[in-house]
């Protein structure tokens, strides 16, 4: 019998913590070749195209994320996880929550390899649902005592923070520019849609980690150099994919791409992570492919486990 | 709200009268330029591939079918339905029904279009699911009075028979050779996982027509050149998939492919079908992409009528 879930039963059923420890897994799964995720695949359909992003956790499962670039309003993802021994469908998710967990997964499984271990603050810019999860996340793996939010719409910044407030008990501000948002914070979230940056790497303070989500690539990134130049520790979710980005990527071009660091690797101990409270860690987030599946076949075990 | 329909439910809810329609429909809708079914997409995952052959109907809807070369014992399809304007996913249909009946009305639109309006007799070589579907369909279209069925199992065609007669309520015989299956037959389904032929065209009489479902390709087909060779009349549910076949398929290759027609244009007047009673005519099934998601679409109209 295969499982429908529907964006509703994803949120109600998977918390943070268990969302950073399956990114965590899939993350070493990836590193150490375990977790096959090929490059996308996609079918051209006249104004839009079908894309599916496929993973393979060997002896275990395979599967799907599909969703299209139609741009229309309501538009749902799908992922898909079938049974690695018999071939039958285990589950379907539709809608955003799985995969947007799934990202903030991974900024929560950064935050905590790489962030000081002593992080209490958080500072966000952008308040749509990735911004979110980077903060439910966070707040999983720290004992976070505040969180400042900035984006451009006052009642959007407002909305955020008094969420951050209510579902995560989290003291939270919001502010009117982007500065004050990062400023003296520990951990700093950017998850906007802006392709110019919205960060001065000048503001953040030493000791800093940051997750950037939006858009990265060259000519096209809510960062600027300032901020890789900034970093003692660039790291990635998939250096693969990071290479693969059409235009390049900023933080897999020269000079940094040298000194990008797979995040699994890491976690593996296999490359090194923060080595002093001073420096500044960046994470660049890509979303490594195949996770969202890896991240249903979680929700189908804890449902099971549930019942 | 996403439906999810199963193999029960797709065999509850889809008749033939309706499954032969909808491919009528599509077959218009894919000659017309409406109906665009771009080559199939897929993905490698280390011991088999994620494949997704996808479909949009300007307008209407847009998604996909998805399986996997695996080999699992119980490997199962879906078919997803986006709609056209919102985006959001209306269905999934999980399993081997909606795919088979999609299939076998196929088949029933090439018998509606190609056969002799006064065809009665099926000769079916075959006793699979695939098997099933195409005598399924024949009989929404032609009013049979005896199916004949031959396959190598003994147990399995008289199984097949039982079933013809108690579900379509026709007189049904099961043979010991194909020779006999399709001997003085109107209409001859061949539907095997055979590679060599199993049909010898000179037992089939004049006025035959012949759905060919299995394996088509030179080197590699359940019928050989004899067939093609004898076929006044020769179409396809897709000539561009048929000429995209590696290694080919003998009817997309010389001397044949100048005459293969395809079944969209014989329904739309644009090219011609049966022109004598005595002529032989052939099917050649290839699977039109996109089929699977219209036959989708039909289902949850009648679903949403029948409510």
């Amino acid at each position: 019998m295969t499982v429908l879930f529907s964006d509703t039963e994803v949120t109600a059923a998977l918390d943070a913590a268990t969302t950073v420890d399956a990114m965590r897994a899939a993350l070493l799964a990836a590193y150490d070749g375990r977790l096959v995720a090929p490059p996308r695949a996609s079918a051209s359909l006249g104004g839009g195209r079908m894309v599916l992003t496929a993973g393979h956790l060997t002896g275990e499962w395979y599967g799907y994320r599909s969703y299209d670039t139609f741009g229309h309003p309501e538009s749902q993802q799908l992922v898909v996880l079938h049974d690695g021994r018999s071939g039958a469908v285990r589950a379907v998710a539709v809608g955003e929550e799985l995969g947007s967990r799934r990202t903030g997964g991974l900024g929560g499984v950064a935050v905590d390899a790489l962030a000081r271990p002593d992080a209490t603050t958080l500072g966000v810019i952008g308040s749509g649902r990735q911004a979110w999860t980077q903060v439910w996340a966070a707040a999983a793996v720290r004992p976070l005592r505040e969180v400042t939010v900035y984006s451009r719409s006052a009642a959007r910044r407002e909305a955020f923070a008094a969420r951050v407030d209510a579902e995560l008990g989290v003291v939270a501000r919001a502010v009117d520019d982007p500065a004050a948002a990062v400023t003296g914070r520990d951990v700093v979230v950017l998850a906007t849609t802006s392709p110019t940056p919205v960060l001065d790497a000048a503001h953040l303070s030493p000791g800093t980690h940051v997750n950037a989500v939006g858009f990265k690539q060259r000519d096209r990134a809510e960062f600027g150099p300032d901020l890789l130049a900034a970093a003692d520790v660039l790291a990635t979710d998939s250096p693969a994919q990071a290479c693969a980005y059409a235009p390049p990527m900023l933080a897999a071009e020269p000079p940094y791409a040298d000194r990008l660091r797979d995040l699994g690797a890491v976690l593996a101990g296999a490359e090194v992570g923060r080595t002093d409270p001073e420096q500044i860690s960046v994470f660049c987030s890509v979303g490594l492919a195949g996770t969202e599946v890896f991240l249903l076949d979680r929700l189908v075990r804890v449902g099971a486990a549930a019942v």
